[in-house]
């Protein structure tokens, strides 16, 4: 381990892409879902369209355009306003909650769990997440992720990169800024938590967005650790 | 299980004396700490002196005396203020802040960490304590606590039994009242759950004050369950 990063007393992590695979996750359950259903639908057609509107969608709450809502809520609103294109307008009320919920319900990628059990062992460990308390409570479960602690933007109602995100995870810890490290897949979120004093790990994923991504796929800055997955990561930190 | 308790989903736990044996647990910890130091005093009754100061503070807190204030900082202003009767006064602060951190190294009851493991499976588990974010984390750490979400009065910036850090808990988990249940050695902290529809769980720890406790030695209401211990609370919830 790099000796600057010998304080580090935490790690948390971004969760949808870095730890968990949501689009194939998603496919794959809304697929296996729909057969038993006997719905047929372009599902993954549909994950992207979905997460297409992941950022507007927050951009409005970041704005101030619309009061803090949170994700399970802005992505049945999304969900809702999709329906038509794809063909399920049909969809019963019970229906339309238990697509919303497969958010709940997403795979870590193959490194994420050994990797985290690693971590746990040296740090403190937990997403720090644009996802909801309950969202992140269920991915784990269902996913098996060891987290010590669930740090929300829901906590601290503001999404990341807002600094109260970042700040309140040193804050609820009672660590420094330079005792935490953030780990994601995604450039902008390292930026914010370094500017904030934070450490930093890239562990990029390529393949996130599927076969064609065109963005992440490197480091923009000399992060200070860049791991290939989470089990280079706890390699790279001794744990 | 009684089938007015198959609706429960998660069950959150009053920490300090439910879980976690804090009076002989900080009474070893400063025993062996002190006489590595060469520091004599009376632990125990510094501990039982301690631990009285405890709801006189936070009902400053709860009665908008003072500002929010974490149970961290609560400690070690009434720490400092009993350093002399107990000839602790040269106490560097290095010192004094490692004594008031003894409430991060708790350990659990006996019956404690296989209890919550088996609850674990059927239930999401975490603490509802009055404990700071960072304290329930390191305790948990510290003691092996397998919770799946920390619950802290920090979160809600109340201390119990307000009714929004049991609602609050509701609202995160985006559960109803009644699909939730407060496990409490305490008969008032689960009167305040039940007044606000939450399930009930009796623990008593005849002890946790020691031998002359006089107070929760016996259920006061007919709580929705009644166990000798969380293996037992485990056993009566089929988990």
């Amino acid at each position: 381990m790099k000796s600057e990063l010998s304080s580090v007393k935490a790690i948390v992590f971004d969760t949808f892409g870095t730890v968990v695979d949501w689009r194939s996750s998603i496919a794959d359950d809304l697929s296996t879902w729909g057969a038993r259903q006997g719905i047929r639908a372009e599902w993954l057609a549909l994950v992207d369209a979905w997460r297409g509107r992941y950022e507007p969608q927050k951009d409005r709450v970041r704005k101030g355009e619309i009061a803090w809502t949170n994700i399970d809520d802005l992505h049945l609103d999304a969900l809702r306003s999709l329906l038509p294109e794809f063909g399920l307008s049909r969809l019963t009320e019970d229906q339309i909650l238990h697509v919303n919920r497969v958010w709940h319900r997403l795979n870590g990628w193959p490194d994420a769990v050994q990797g985290l059990q690693r971590l746990k062992k040296r740090f403190v460990i937990g997403p720090l997440s644009n996802g909801n308390v309950a969202l992140l409570v269920n991915m784990a479960k269902h996913a098996g992720l060891p987290w010590d602690a669930i740090f929300s933007c829901e906590h601290f109602q503001r999404y990341k990169p807002h600094p109260d995100t970042y700040l309140g995870v040193c804050r609820q810890l009672y660590l420094a800024p330079g005792e935490v490290m953030m780990c994601a897949a995604h450039n902008y979120d390292l930026a914010a938590a370094r500017s904030l004093g934070l450490k930093t790990a890239f562990v990029p994923r390529p393949t996130e967005y599927g076969p064609l991504q065109t963005t992440d796929l490197a480091p923009e800055q000399d992060w200070d650790v860049v791991a290939a997955d989470l089990q280079s990561l706890a390699s790279q930190m001794n744990a």
